[in-house]
């Protein structure tokens, strides 16, 4: 396996992404950008793309912020990330500037895309759905599944799944319903997986809820929506 | 593989089950009670039962109405399953046979039960599971999520997992939720998989939209959870 950071640019912002693949295996495979919660690219999104590649993908864990910036503090993170959240063009830019760098690796095959994301990534993904992005699929994992600009039918080019935690408070169920009134309008091919007895952050397992008790690890959540990750993925990159 | 007629009764209603496992497999397996359609056990839930009895379960399924009836008319169909339903503790009573019956085989491992069901019958699995019957997990298709006695917290021994058509004009929105709400105060295991694009019947390739539109297969969502039972069932019989 081999990890290494992956440099790209956003409208003059620099970006230090996260590469992971496996060395040992020639031709080009399917590219998964993996974008990561608003306290920036950290361990739980690196992790994840090793556990990818180790799955026969390559994947990018995306830089949202420029320099690799990371936040400890969640009022910091939401300030940083609401002003990016705010520009709905700057922010789907910013993911798509880690789709096109994927893309353009020698080791993927640009015919076969995708991106997931946590948290704030989630909604990168989800952003890049709407937005028409040339991917097979994406998925949200606790995602906030509100926007600025809902996809318009036929907008949306690829698969969606959602894993969404039941209780998660961030994520309120009239949020659920608009989610699947707008991907129903636009006539995409979806899927919301909710987890009981799950709230936000339920995929990382440094949330021990001393943050505040709606961000908390759930193993079993995290487990179950890996393997539908999985299972999306394989359907969506049968050739 | 082996099929066979499997006859039991509930409270003197003689029933004519359908039995299907590997007969070149030895040792105890996990038993799935399956139960059909308003239609009676008929063609589609025997093919689950014989899918099931591939995957190394014992599969039975199980007779709603006695004597093996089957019903081709959709109001013929509702009258009688509507009485039956009527009466939540016959109707229950009418599941738990089944489960008694299947506990009750050589071939099953009586620790290691559960119950599917489509329409109708995912309504059967679900009200064992608030009766607190003892299965490791139920999983409804396209099943009415209403129940007239709620389950109430601690109740549910089962790990619920529902198949949900996002667009079944018999299960609308507010449905969803008020069993959401019920799982959640029940503090129950729960999974709910909401399927966009997808009506009533999705998982029968029988029904092509002539008898309502709003009954439909539709093959993706059939397969997608399909897949989704199958990983459910490895978790929970896991020893």
């Amino acid at each position: 396996m081999k990890t290494e950071t992956c440099t790209y640019t956003d409208a003059g912002t620099n970006l230090k992404g996260f590469l992971a693949y496996d060395e040992k295996v020639s031709g080009k495979r399917p590219g998964i950008l993996v974008m990561p919660e608003a306290f920036g690219l950290g361990k739980n999104a690196k992790n994840r793309a090793q556990r990818l590649a180790e799955l026969g993908y390559v994947a990018l864990g995306g830089d949202p912020f420029g320099d690799g910036k990371e936040f400890s503090d969640l009022q910091d993170a939401i300030k940083v990330a609401g002003a990016l959240m705010a520009d709905p063009a700057k922010f789907r830019a910013r993911a798509r500037a880690g789709i096109d760098k994927l893309a353009s690796l020698p080791q993927v095959d640009a015919t076969r895309l995708a991106a997931i994301g946590y948290c704030m990534g989630g909604t990168f993904a989800l952003e890049l759905a709407r937005d028409g992005a040339p991917l097979r699929g994406v998925v949200s994992f606790h995602g906030g599944l509100q926007t600025q600009r809902p996809a318009q039918a036929g907008q949306v080019k690829a698969k969606v799944l959602v894993c969404h935690g039941s209780d998660d408070p961030m994520i309120p169920t009239p949020q659920v319903n608009a989610f699947v009134d707008e991907m129903t309008k636009a006539k995409a091919d979806w899927q919301v997986i909710a987890y009981g007895n799950t709230v936000h952050s339920f995929t990382n397992p440094d949330a021990d809820g001393s943050m505040m008790p709606g961000i908390k690890f759930n193993a079993q959540s995290d487990a179950r929506s890996w393997l539908a990750m999985k299972n999306f993925f394989e359907e969506i990159f049968a050739k």
